[in-house]
């Protein structure tokens, strides 16, 4: 954890002509950097948000961009969050609370009192219970071909890894995504970043306009108990490292602690917007991804752990080159 | 997510004289709150090391408490730790790496640089490899009699509970730590919140002048390659919410942003320093709370997940009452 200064110093200067086998084994990130352009999947403008956070106290621009989940997954909340984004029903919401190890959550500072909050536009969906999950049918001949891999072995096994969960039979990355299933059902899963929608109790599962995302420990508990919407790919931190909120739940109890939100604007409608791309997770790239962060043979590791936490095998997501 | 705010009061309004089985089940925090107080183990001030930092821009004071492991983890580098705070040598040191869910570490900004790294105090331990994890004959017996509760159940079974970890062939809470093991041997487990020791490439183990907490998903591969020795139990904001760090591995670039250290002290020589407790892993109140955890029944919720990360489970800890 130490940066190694002059051990790094030594790998920079290793000849490329040395034999394969004098090489140090690549690190995960190395070998992400290695895949080819053909491995790059780019996200569509309109599978993104922008939201523009008000300037830091230092005037630093903060923007986060979030992207959205694909089919079959949660597309009822999605579409009601595309509807508020071209509303631009965010302008001028806020983020109102940041619980430590657990989530920052923005949305209407007034929703819970009627007489002052904002109108959600019409047209909005109001979404099932059962959509938290979807049907696996379309992943099951995966994890067949997958039965006898759950342990992440040297070479790399023929992709996709089905990886042991204690949240779900098994889990796989799939179509870019982080993916519980059991027997007859698959589900998007709680890792760091993802994006959620607030709800108040059952059978209510919110509209969408408030959301949150995970800021520690994956809170894999509310896995099929929330919907999860997409995952921050850029712009994390101005999240992350908020100052806590002391209120309950870790709402801020000063409205002027509260992060004013400037706008939230779907991809093709934010400026200056670069192209992002993840590996695909069926590419042979993201396999050998996969079983180095399961297995790390570089050279700061003297104990592969032989396996991951699906949460710990983070898609890859980088701007276009 | 959001707050029920309508619901949560009308439960405040219930009567306590309603039947049991018309009363919500008990959220884990409910429980850990009912726990009697014979539950709670009050930490000794010598297991206990006080961070002080400069304070806020604002001007508040930023105290940062940390719980040291007891016997048998990572002895070697603890006792280092112990004689480190006792000669004040953590004081004019800095926070010098944040990185985006990962790291937050400190020490001495110049240590890799021989003119002018602070020298160690004598007598400092070089502690082996092989401390990383010590013999688990000391749980085999709990782990035996756990055979068959890996999925927890209702009604709470025997504690404690065996999870399923994809980073250990099982993990559990053993005198208030989590552990992973495998056959012959146990080790710590890399949490959010929990301390290491940062190092240089093997055999080097590091002396514990350098140390790091994790404000992020699990980094579970550094499980049994790194010692820990700890965990933040108070004034983890301090550290999670700094800003990150845009040099390699989340070091600040700019020298003025490192977060100055004023002191680092045992327990016994810090000033006004509380007295702190832990919920008895080994109590009935423990594996109720770890069940309510991996079965959510408390309103809020839908479906249970019938499992639990270990990370997922954090010991209580409070202030003495």
């Amino acid at each position: 954890m130490k940066i190694p200064l002059l051990a790094l110093a030594a790998l920079t200067l290793t000849a490329p002509a040395l034999a394969d086998e004098s090489k140090p084994a690549p690190s995960p990130n190395e070998i992400v950097e290695a895949a080819p352009a053909s491995d790059w999947v780019t996200i569509a403008p309109s599978d993104l948000i922008v939201m523009d956070l008000a300037p830091d106290r230092d005037g630093n621009k903060r923007r986060v961009v979030i992207q959205l989940m694909p089919p079959p997954f949660s597309q009822g909340w999605i579409g009601n969050i595309r509807k508020l984004a071209e509303a631009h029903w965010w302008d001028g919401t806020a983020i109102t609370r940041v619980q430590d190890n657990y989530v920052v959550q923005w949305g209407d500072p007034d929703a819970e009192d009627k007489a002052k909050a904002r109108p959600l536009p019409a047209g909005l969906t109001s979404v099932p219970e059962s959509e938290y999950s979807s049907s696996s049918s379309q992943i099951w001949p995966i994890i067949k071909s997958a039965i006898g891999h759950e342990t992440i072995g040297t070479p790399p096994p023929a992709h996709p890894v089905v990886l042991k969960d204690p949240y779900a039979d098994s889990s796989l990355d799939w179509h870019g995504w982080p993916i519980g299933t059991d027997g007859g059902r698959m589900w998007p899963i709680h890792c760091y970043g993802m994006v959620g929608v607030g709800r108040n109790y059952s059978p209510d599962t919110g509209s969408g306009a408030e959301l949150y995302t995970v800021i520690g420990t994956p809170p894999r508990h509310l896995d099929r108990n929330i919907a999860l919407v997409g995952r921050v790919i850029e712009g994390m931190e101005y999240l992350s490292s908020l100052p806590r909120g002391h209120g309950l739940l870790g709402f801020y109890r000063n409205p002027e602690h509260r992060v004013p939100i400037r706008s939230i604007r779907l991809g093709y409608e934010a400026s200056g917007l670069p192209a992002y791309q993840y590996l695909s997770t069926e590419s042979t790239a993201f396999a050998k991804y996969e079983d180095a962060r399961a297995n790390r043979r570089d050279p700061f590791f003297i104990h592969p752990a032989g396996g991951a936490d699906i949460c710990n095998v983070p898609v890859p997501v980088r701007r276009a080159p």
